[in-house]
């Protein structure tokens, strides 16, 4: 395999030129002390080294030694010990953290690009530092000041850790029929029980003691979804000083035995009057979780473009050395490198544009995000939760499609263990499930983010983009504008179907959307060249990937266009028996 | 998992009422003795109770124990010895095998349905089989008289089995720079030394002997591909009475760890002296190796099928008991079967109406290569020859992405090894890559099969389609024309393209072509429903499949069309060091 270099050039491109977030974050008197041009290249290129030398190259490792069961504790692969306290000691747990309780304070367009470089360098570690991030986030926003004070600065140095724990064995998806139950105990605190599957990180011994955000419903919890709490329950109870103490009632199950993220342990978690203390208002729990799972969709975007960038360089690598056919008369019969054959270079430009999209994309989201956050501003949070199951869903679909395709470039080497392809495209997989499916995030899209308000919020976006786009017109994008008027009139007629045909049509329009903003995201990587800033050919490379993207991969939207234009009754016929 | 069940009334509709082969049977000297309805019947029923119950069910504890290499000897999966040995035993390694060496002599539509049921069964296991078939293929076709007079009985019972040695590790798909050498020996023999990588089923205890087809050097051989003579290399050599004696200097020098088909021995094989025998003309032995090539090729098709149909069952299965969210308003909180919700009828449906045009497919190319064989019919072979790189290419990756896709449809529970469903998708992946990847097929067909005779072949087909469903339109299909014609005008611009500018739209046009004939396969078999011969229920899934097929599958291929029609000069501009 390659040795992973980090795309810092085109990191830089996205937050300083395509969205010039440092001007933002100058302007604001939340940000301006803490990040500037400066910090950023200090972190990311930190990062960048860190990912690249001390977590890249051991994945493999960790993907044969896996997470395993020993005598009822999570045995982790060894070397996650050592980068995870380096990774804590460098502060790198602490990010994303709000400056009050001990964190960085660092925005997240800034954190996200972090987050991609973990995810090229082992996603089934990333996930042990992510998930404590995003239980921090909802622990922020919900917990009461008592509570905050004594965890968050715990998880952000990296001595605790989080985790989520929603589902149960017959419930995923539907949340609302979960079985755990927590009772008010004397004390004001809770007693859990019930039983949880596919945790995350639900137990090791990376860190002293871990933090369990659990859904579960009280005695007079109303049915369904509207009647779920959200509890924390640690796996050591805090005592006076907040030094982990008594052992809280949680045992592991089990482990899952997975296609893939070997190294991150998947558990089933029982918890048995296990001591829980509400987080939030009693059954506001599911929207309290929202909070971390929005979160979390976000850090699956960066699974899938981390696991595509791994992919591509990789790929790459291999093209230029395998020597494999001939391509010109030069001398008939020495092999040449294979990137020299077009169905190969085909395959890398896939890669490569939907790559550059992604992360132009991901930057985008991330800054609305700051936006919302920091200057408390309805647009941009609107937009980010338009754009979220995007971010998800299609982010990872293009992950997992990525890893295959460059996996194929490798022919039957591809598919030995030896060369790393065939871990990426099992560990991308999980991306486009977890985290709610892809399925859910496009009825998220279509139903909630769209339908629900009428499409405001999106033709409101599309009607700017064209307007944008028609004012300052780039040649290699002038089909951008039409692409956007048929969206609009797609949008249209889906706005005007019942609830069943829209949720029918919510995964090819996802892909849709998504097709069309990935080619706004080309204009706008085309819109920031700039000769006094950029090599030559650092341009030309990305005007060509972009005369790619629109000439070769964009018009495959026709065939979503041409499908969304008939009914979807046929999905309907058929009865049960008949399938 | 679910049971696996043969779908054996699809098989029988594609057989004799799609298309009618019971009648072309009867009508062929050489076949009307051998096999007619209640044969067939016989057959598949048989077939369909082996791998139903001896083998479907122990695919996971095969693809657990894998194939293991101890003390220099391969180490199968313990219950592969009994059913290999069943299998043997019933006559069904002799299925399609020439009657005059001990073969039943079926014709391939046949045996492909059969190969269908072993690949939805077990696909690791169904390669020992499979390969020896088309190693009987090579032999019966270019060995003398007396190679197949000792080696094909002994194949044909499955006393021997059969393998071919392409690959090395610097030569796959450019098999013209192997090193691999035979030097002629004083009693006519060879002497091979060399090493082949990716060896399937390259040694094993199934059988008492293997019979290694290995592509080698002489020593006064041209460069290139025209250089590459054909060797038998038996394991064991045969004594003056045919049993297997001295041990020929062949080891295995390691297995491949894959990514799935863990049952399937991959082994590296050194050849050091090993005594080899010349089959056919020396420096001719690609073109006898195409013959067991292009009966592989088809053979991917049918694991492409075959993983794809037990994917189908077994999502299909878990979304009827599976219980959550709410569909209808009936009891606002009981969960009901994930079958109701729209999108998962869409993953079901875009997987059951390619697997049912896929086996039409298969069943057409298989019959067409019957009349090509059986009435030495050109037009039949051409037209097999068209369709082959269809079937290898387009049929596995149709399978890979049903296994994916009925995956998702578990959710987080197709991603846990329990449930089989991530299984498939590893083993189904392996399809797309050997026996030439996809890409290989892609260039195949464009160059070789269409541009080299100006698109002769193709373009006849298509007019006949286009003739036959225009004279019997059917309501469903009579979108099928226009596509037709839009694809006549796509051809005529390719083909007047250049090799290069052919090669780039290889992948995109060979998946363009694929759609449109499989909307011919649904016309063809909508002309087959007769109320006679059919239950109402019956006709009617087929013709609301068929109307999901025309409004919400083929009309993608209008992303096709449109990439198509744009120039692929975007796919050169990039210099490799900016990609």
């Amino acid at each position: 395999m390659s040795q992973y270099q980090a795309p810092i050039t085109d990191i830089y491109f996205n937050l300083f030129n395509v969205w010039q977030l440092d001007q933002y974050w100058s302007q604001q008197a939340a940000l301006s002390d803490t990040v500037d041009i400066d910090t950023t290249k200090a972190i990311i290129e930190e990062a960048a080294k860190i990912c690249e030398q001390q977590i890249a190259p051991f994945s493999a490792i960790a993907d044969q030694q896996g997470a395993k069961l020993v005598d009822g504790k999570v045995k982790l692969p060894e070397h996650y010990h050592k980068i995870y306290q380096s990774l804590s000691e460098g502060g790198w747990t602490a990010l994303s953290g709000d400056p009050q309780y001990g964190g960085m304070g660092m925005p997240k367009a800034l954190s996200m690009m972090v987050d991609e470089m973990l995810c090229s360098a082992d996603i089934a570690f990333s996930l042990y530092q992510g998930l404590t991030a995003g239980a921090c986030v909802a622990l922020l926003q919900h917990a009461d000041e008592q509570t905050k004070a004594l965890y968050l600065p715990k998880m952000y140095s990296g001595e605790w850790s989080g985790t989520m724990c929603l589902t149960e064995s017959h419930a995923g998806s539907d949340l609302g029929i979960m079985r755990t139950t927590a009772k008010r105990d004397s004390d004001g605190s809770y007693l859990i029980n019930g039983s949880k599957i596919f945790i995350t990180a639900g137990d090791h011994e990376l860190t002293s003691n871990i933090v369990h955000l659990v859904l579960a419903k009280l005695p007079d919890a109303p049915a369904g979804s509207r009647g779920i709490s959200l509890f924390l329950v640690p796996k050591f109870l805090p005592d006076a000083a907040g030094e982990p103490a008594e052992r809280n009632n949680i045992t592991v199950g089990s482990l899952e035995h997975k296609m893939g993220i070997n190294g991150s342990a998947t558990c089933v978690l029982n918890f048995d009057d296990a001591k829980g203390y509400l987080i939030g208002e009693p059954h506001r729990g599911l929207a309290c979780m929202f909070t971390m799972m929005n979160y979390e969709r976000l850090s699956m975007g960066s699974q899938g473009l981390g696991a595509a960038e791994r992919a591509y360089q990789n790929a790459l690598g291999y093209a230029k050395e395998r020597l494999q056919g001939r391509i010109t008369e030069k001398d008939g019969n020495k092999a040449e490198a294979i990137i020299g054959h077009a169905d190969v270079r085909r395959m890398l430009l896939n890669i490569k544009a939907m790559n550059e999209a992604g992360r132009t994309f991901a930057t985008w989201v991330a800054s609305l995000l700051d936006k919302a956050k920091y200057d408390n501003c309805p647009v941009a949070a609107d937009r980010a939760n338009l754009l979220t199951p995007i971010a998800k869903a299609f982010m990872t679909d293009q992950g997992f499609e990525a890893c295959v395709t460059a996996q194929q470039i490798f022919g039957g080497h591809g598919y030995i263990k030896e060369w790393g392809m065939e871990q990426l495209v099992r560990d991308a997989r999980i991306a486009q499930i977890y985290e709610g499916t892809n399925g859910i995030q496009a009825a998220d899209f279509m139903l909630r983010k769209v339908a629900h308000d009428q499409g405001v919020v999106l033709l409101a976006l599309l009607a700017e983009i064209k307007a944008e786009v028609l004012a300052k017109p780039i040649a290699q994008c002038l089909v951008l504008a039409d692409y956007i008027t048929k969206l609009e009139a797609t949008a249209a007629t889906l706005l005007v179907r019942n609830t069943r045909a829209q949720s029918a049509n919510a995964c090819d329009f996802l892909a849709l959307v998504s097709n069309v903003l990935y080619g706004y995201m080309w204009y706008k990587s085309l819109s920031a060249l700039n000769s006094e800033l950029h090599t030559e050919a650092f341009i030309s490379a990305k005007q060509q990937t972009a005369a790619y993207f629109f000439t070769r991969i964009l018009p495959k939207a026709e065939g979503l266009f041409a499908l969304l234009s008939h009914d979807s009754a046929p999905l309907d016929t058929l009865t049960i028996d008949q399938f």
